[in-house]
Formats: C-alpha cells, sequence, structure tokens
C-alpha cells in the first residue's frame, strides 16, 4: 500500500495550465524575432509557463539534489571503481570539488547533498543531509534491495527535502552511488519491457565483456525479483536504490509544488520514469537535461516524451548535465520576459 | 592582391600548441571522474589549451561582435522583413532589447554592435561602433556585392574591432542584416561547389516557393559574378556583404591574438569559411556555437571540422546561439581549472 504522504503528493499534483501556455505563446510571437526563431527557448519558456502559472517565469533560485547511496550489487562486479569511491565522493562533493560543483558554482545553482543509503559512516561530514535508510541496498541479483518501508522513508526523504526548502524556482536531480548504472538499468527494463543487453551501458567505462556481464546480473535480477511492471514501487523496491527512492521524492514534490524539474542522465531518468508512472501529472514539470552518453538513456527519454536540451556526450551523472541545462533554462524564460516586442522597439513585422 | 594589414595578419596567426593540448588531457585524467566522463567538456577544455597556449584557460571577459550590413539583393524579394528592419535592429540592439542582449546580459557577454554597411543613418545611434563602408552593397544578382577597396576596408574594420581591445578572453561572432543569408547561401555554394537548392534555406521563415525562388536568384548571382573557387576573396567581394566581410576580420584578429572564437549561425560560417581558406591557421582557434536550423549550415560546418556544441533549432542569428555557447566554453574551462584530482580528494581510482 502505497504511503499516506506519498498519496497525497500524488493526488495533490495537478496537470500544467494550458491558459498560461497559450498567453506566453502569443507573446513570444509579438517579440522581436522571426517567429519560432529562438526554436527550443520559445518551446522551454512556454513550457514553464504551463508548469507555474506565470506567463513570464524566469526562474533564478536554481537548486540541484544530489542524492547518494550504495547499492549491495556492488558484489557482482558491475563497475570498475571500489564502492568506498561513494563515501569519498560525497565528501568531495561537501567539500566542492567535483565536477558537480564547479559547473553548479558556474551557472549560479545550489547543491544540497544528501546521504539516503551510503555504505560508509558520514556523521561526521558537514554540509551535507543526513538521510541515510541503510548502510546500501540489498544486492538485487539475489533478491529485492529494501523492504517497504525502507523505501517510502526514502521517497518521504526526498520529498522533504524539496518541502522543507522555501523560494525553489527550478530543481534538478543528481546523484551519486557506485554501481548505480545496474539498478537503473533493472528498473528500465522492467518498466519499458526491454531486455537488458538493450539497456545496459558501460557506465563509468566497463569494457564490453564487463557490460555484458552487467546484462547478465541485470537479468539475473528481473528473474530472481520478477517485478511488476504495471506496479512502479514494485519495480523501486525490488531493483531500485536509496538515492533513486529520493528522487522519485524529488520529482513527486516538485510537481506538487509546480516547480520545473530538470532531469540529469540515466540514473535520474530512471527515478523520473517510476514518478511519472505512479503520478501521470508529475511528468508535466519534468525537462530532460542532456542526452547522456549511457546507452538507454533515449529509451527512457523517448518513455518520458521529453526531449534533451543538450547533447554534450556526459556520461558522469552526479546532476552535471542537469545544472548546465537549467541555465539554458532560465535564459529561454529570460528570453520571454525581457525582449522588446515589435511595438516596444518601433520594428516592422514580416510581410 | 591581399592588403598588406590583412596579409600581415594571414602570415602572423600560428597554429595550436601541441605540449598545452597534451599536458591539459593528463591533467583531465586525474580530475575525479571516470575517464573521458564529461565528454564535449573535455575536448573543449583541451581545445582552448591548444589555442592558447595555456593548459588551463577559464575565458571570463566574454564579447561578441555584432555586425551589420544591408543587401541589395534584397530588391529580388529574398526576406519576409523590409530592408529598414536593419536599422531599427541595431538601434534594438542598442538599446538591449534584442535576443542577443537577453542572452549576453544571461551569459556575462559584452555586446559590441558595428554598423559596417547598414543602408538607414545611424550616424546619432549611441553605444554602436561607427564602420560604415556603403549604405549597403550593391544586388548581387546584377553584379559584385562591393569593391576591392571596399572589402579591405571591411575586413580590416573588423580586425580593428577585436585589436582595439585589451583583454579579451573569447570571442564569438554575430550580425544583422535583412537578406544576408543569401549572400551567406552564395559564399558556400562557390567556396564548397554546391548548388544553391542545396544549401539555401528558408531564413526567417520564407514560405518554400520562395526559397526556391531564393535559390534561383542564388544561381543568378553566381551565374553572373562566377566567383573564383579556389579564391576566398573573390568569393567575399562578389558575392558577400560587408558584415560577413567585417567578420571574416573578426576571426582573422582573433586568430592572431590567440583568442578563441565562438562561430554562431549560418551567416557567421559562411564569413569563418572565409577565413579558413585564406588562412588555414584561423580555423584551428574556431568552435561552432550552435547547429543552426538553417539549411545549408552543416556543410559550412563540416568544411570546417568543427562540431556544434549545442542544437536547439536556433535560425535568429545576431549571435544568439555563440552566446549561449560561451557560457559551456566557459564551465568546460572551469572544469580543468577548478576540480579535485583523484589525489587532492583522497578518492580511490579505477581498478
Amino acid at each position: 500500500m502505497v504511503s499516506r504522504r506519498v498519496q497525497d503528493a500524488i493526488t495533490r499534483a495537478a496537470g500544467r495550465d494550458a491558459d498560461a501556455e497559450t498567453a506566453a505563446r502569443a507573446r513570444q510571437d509579438v517579440l522581436t524575432k522571426p517567429q519560432g526563431a529562438l526554436g527550443r527557448l520559445e518551446e522551454i519558456s512556454i513550457a514553464l509557463a504551463g508548469m507555474t502559472g506565470h506567463v513570464c517565469y524566469v526562474p533564478r533560485k536554481k537548486t540541484v539534489f544530489a542524492l547518494a547511496g550504495d547499492h549491495g550489487v556492488v558484489a557482482e562486479g558491475v563497475s570498475l571503481f571500489p564502492q568506498a569511491v561513494t563515501v569519498q565522493m560525497v565528501a568531495n562533493f561537501a567539500r566542492g570539488g567535483a565536477g558537480l560543483n564547479v559547473l553548479a558554482r558556474h551557472c549560479g545553482v545550489d547543491v544540497v547533498v544528501a546521504d539516503l543509503g551510503v555504505a560508509g559512516d558520514l556523521s561526521g561530514c558537514a554540509g551535507i543531509e543526513h538521510c541515510k535508510i541503510a548502510p546500501g541496498t540489498a544486492n538485487i541479483a539475489l533478491g529485492p534491495a529494501m523492504s517497504e518501508d525502507q523505501m517510502w522513508q526514502a521517497v518521504e526523504a526526498g520529498m522533504a527535502l524539496v518541502e522543507s526548502r522555501p523560494g525553489l524556482e527550478l530543481i534538478a536531480t543528481g546523484e551519486m552511488g557506485i554501481g548505480n548504472t545496474t539498478p537503473a538499468t533493472a528498473i528500465a527494463c522492467a518498466l519499458l519491457r526491454r531486455e537488458p543487453e538493450d539497456i545496459a551501458g558501460p557506465g563509468t567505462g566497463l569494457p564490453p565483456e564487463r557490460v555484458r556481464e552487467k546484462a547478465a546480473v541485470v537479468r539475473r535480477a528481473l528473474d530472481v525479483n520478477r517485478p511488476d511492471a504495471a506496479n512502479p514501487w514494485d519495480v523501486l523496491r525490488k531493483v531500485g536504490g536509496f538515492e533513486i527512492a529520493g528522487l522519485v521524492g524529488v520529482v513527486l514534490a516538485s510537481a506538487v509544488r509546480r516547480i520545473p524539474c530538470v532531469v540529469d542522465g540515466f540514473i535520474s531518468a530512471s527515478a523520473a520514469l517510476i514518478a511519472a508512472r505512479a503520478c501521470p501529472n508529475a511528468q508535466g514539470y519534468l525537462i530532460a537535461g542532456h542526452r547522456s552518453a549511457d546507452r538507454g538513456h533515449d529509451a527512457m527519454l523517448d518513455a518520458l516524451g521529453l526531449r534533451p536540451i543538450l547533447d554534450l556526450d556526459l556520461r558522469l551523472g552526479e546532476g552535471t548535465g542537469a545544472v548546465l541545462a537549467m541555465s539554458i533554462v532560465e535564459a529561454a524564460g529570460k528570453i520571454l520576459a525581457e525582449m522588446a516586442t515589435f511595438a516596444e522597439a518601433g520594428v516592422s513585422e514580416a510581410d
């Protein structure tokens, strides 16, 4: 049974505001440029209007939620990096030395780092949110990743990270967790009814033979757990991860508060897919930040009906692509809000 | 004969610094991320090193040169908008109301607007550079666009805009000129030996039958002028434009000063192509800002060996796509300069 808080969010998430979209489109058409000449920037500004109900929406307060968790399935050799890297990288985030920090500073994005389920001890680490459900999930190749209680705790913790922060104007998803492309692959396969061999990719850089082994691990996880494709919560509990569950909560809370949410790469897309299946209205608040170099990302974006903003061959995760895209989203909002109209500028219109 | 100042620039432009590129690549490989995981951001940071000779190059002072000119060929009905829009839009640039201004403010880019050959009177317009060669080119469907003297004046004026400004760290090209996709199409056809029907596009939004008429105008311009495909200056003089010639100068001067230069859309690419044919070393300082929705842009980028950073269906020109891309270029520089290394962060490396 769905937790009361989560069910409440699903019920409260509303659809987009069609009137605001229509008004935004009408304003785009009188700005000093040929109609449609700003392409996707125009589309994004119109989507922002529909999401927020504000015709001219300029998201200045931008926040990325980088949630971390570990994965029992690393015992199967699915990653090039040792599990200790998760805790080391969370500390790197907290000190500002990771790729995410550099790009977030560049784009004026606040970084919220949260431990949803890291295997190492982070209790002494300042500057992070401590929401640890357990020190890593169980090995999905042998059984379910987590209990039902743990799942709702993780989803609600993600929701609380958003709910507790006033003034958010644009949200992005991010994550850290050695091995987490494996549960994300399992989620995609389960929900999209695809074969592991079609979705599994090299993650942090596995050679081809190890990608085949990773696909076989995903197949075992699906065979052992038999997640119900029609029930996203069953999929999340059996083959997901704590940081992925937390991100599902971030997405749901963003929809409830009508805050546009920029989805990062492969792992973030798996969380967005769970959220959209559980709450179809949540899909309307999603923006795809970038096309990941990870195989299988396109399949998830297609299922979400999203076209990515950037395509820079990124495959780092963390939220790096989403943060860069946030700046483009803000720029799109400014185009609609700040450009002069033909009448204001005394510019002649087309034939 | 090539003007002495232009020939001097061609002679002085040097190739990239291979040692700096090697050092930049080596540093990328010890930053706290899987090797290659930041994709094109890594490539761009390495290219910046080669262009400037600085291993870690973070371009903070960013400047777009938006050059304006009019075109006699508008008499053939090649644009949806009346010629008066060029002067009106330059005034809009000067007041800060155009798309370029909005995006430049967002990305922290200085805008230099210059009149290279606008048909209207801009003498009273403050905040622009007055470099008018003539009030518009001659109609290329009937004869050459400009005299040889006028061409060198325009190229040298573009060079001077760059040379006179100290401290430039990243340059972008931009332009304004009703009808200027027609000379840009003619340049691409002449230099790439392509048919006008393959390159001509809708520009500001021509319907299909008028695109066919535009292609026929380009064909007449090529038949009447017979530009020498092996001589880029002959092509520029006969079927170019004053703002395009000025941008050739901007590109040449950026190569001489080893300042990376972000190329905007279709018109800017035609100028970059002239510059690269006249000065092969200048090609090494070019970065393609975006893939324009204009047909024929890809053909020019391919010829320049450039892969665009953004693909947002933009077809406004002005420098809008280049300015957005400048922020990504700056971000790439910051990744290399600011990310922690594995050793600094105490993060374990891959197997």
